[in-house]
């Protein structure tokens, strides 16, 4: 009798719960397809595509027999995917939307990203990078007039042992309190962004603003998908960073304030335990750190930032 | 330390090679993840929507996890996606076609037909059939017009015990010698397709043609894959059928020509060793069963249909 087997995995044991319940004569003309269709990419000269080949159909395969999908799923799959083809266009991307919100995203950050002892986590790239941020000295504002509530930032960038990195590059940018990037109003605006350099002792400092949750594009298919089952389009509140250094591994990552209620219900999964920071609420008149006065409230964050070597 | 868990197939056995050089704090990364993405379906209602979409995550995880897939490949996806989305239209479905020749459909279908002690195995159901085929008698011509070596088609339609069904009904259709079906040189034009039903003993004849390969398109991203893996656009040579009767499970099938250079290499692996049959090759002039006098070769074929019942 054949017994199921997922040649991604090499796993003989046939444990899955769901196959036991199908007759060995059904099992068998299930296995000899997906033999069929493995021995198919036989040919290929590329091994690593081969690789990638072999281990999808394993797991769509294994999907389907498990699942028992029936032809009514199978064409409502078929149909979720065109209609995510058709709202897709240079500036919208149903299909990472969609990577995004299944954990496919992140899961592909982390396997890139492999944790090293000591370093700050990645995250989400996310699409709101822009290569042409402004310069800012430290302690300078990166708002540049984005609505919200004055955030001061402050930390340090070091190695994992613990030796501050002068010079490290730090990009940072964020939506405005109405959950809106700058180039969302216009793609030429440029402003909730910036970039700046730590000091020689590896230090920095900026003004930003306090971060606020926002939903992903929710009117598409993936919209419909997370209304289905129940789930927020919303991400976590979050104040991207990208820091580089000679020598170290460039870590794309957020900060996430403290007591959000969105937090680890974020729909693209990008938030981990190490990455929430306390942002301290001021009252309105407190003195900040540079003397300055501000009318309203604000707040204040420490991230200190370990990089990894550049060759892991 | 994080042990691997398939939550679609719930092992725990961690046999996975390629996770065994993940060091464990980096599974745990990984694990927490994919925990988090199967919690944020913990508040579907629907039960079916809910086992699909933790099914299908699993295996997206698990697949990205064990090829350790890179962002540039993750990239290259999201790409073939969007292009797939973008070549399909009403009458061009890039997404069928990516499910066909992944043996997805093929799968499906397994899954929803499963093997019955005696009864004849089902294929794809393919695209090109249509509601309002013509009917013939027993013995006429379904070519009607369509160019192609003519072909004697004749059998029994039976259920499992082997009694006659009569007034079976079965849908036959097929492409020409050129590889093309009626509706692909125009949408009203129908050739090459018809309905009959079997005889009071459960018999069947009509005269069809002898089938030939033909490509799926291949034009767009699939034919793209197709091509860097090393695989052929073509279809194994095939004469649909769909035989339908009270009491019995409708059957979709194919029948195969033996000694077809394509056969199992079929690229949406239609083809089961069962439906492969022997088409006779005959001599231009040789007397035909209905003592019609042909011009050139002809070849005949018996294909004997059984039922399955129709509550299985
Ligand atoms: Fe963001
Ligand atoms: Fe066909």
């Amino acid at each position: 009798m054949a017994t199921y087997v997922n040649p991604a995995s090499a796993r003989t044991d046939g444990t899955d719960a769901i196959h036991r319940e199908v007759p060995p004569e059904q099992q068998a003309v299930e296995q000899r397809l997906l033999d069929d269709v493995v021995a198919s990419f036989g040919g290929c000269g590329d091994q690593r595509l081969k690789e990638l080949m072999v281990g999808l159909i394993g797991h769509l395969h294994s999907f389907i027999r498990e699942v028992r999908l029936t032809e009514e799923e199978w064409g409502a799959a078929i149909d979720f995917l065109t209609r995510a083809g058709h709202i897709t266009d240079d500036v919208r991307q149903e299909f990472i939307l969609l990577s995004d919100t299944l954990g496919a995203s992140m899961q592909t950050i982390n396997v890139n990203n492999q944790a090293y002892q000591g370093a700050t986590e990645a995250t989400v790239f996310g699409p709101f990078f822009v290569e042409d941020a402004p310069r800012i000295d430290l302690g300078q504002d990166m708002a540049f007039g984005a609505p919200g509530e004055p955030c001061w930032v402050e930390g340090t960038v070091t190695d994992t042992d613990g030796r501050p990195l002068a010079g490290a590059r730090i990009e940072v940018w964020e939506a405005d309190e109405d959950g809106l990037y700058d180039v969302q109003y216009d793609a030429g605006k440029r402003a909730g962004r910036a970039h700046l350099f730590t000091a020689a002792d590896g230090t920095y400092r900026f003004w930003g603003l306090t971060p606020t949750p926002y939903p992903i594009p929710n009117d598409g298919p993936v919209g419909q998908m997370l209304d289905a089952v129940g789930r927020s389009p919303l991400r976590a509140a979050h104040l991207h960073f990208m820091v580089s250094h000679e020598g170290a591994r460039t870590l794309v990552t957020h900060i996430f304030p403290e007591g959000d209620p969105i937090g680890r219900k974020d729909t693209v999964f990008g938030v981990k335990d190490s990455l929430v920071k306390r942002f301290e609420q001021q009252p309105a008149g407190a003195p900040t750190p540079d003397g300055r006065v501000i009318d309203g409230t604000w707040s204040r964050v420490r991230f200190d930032i370990v990089l990894a070597p550049g060759d892991v």
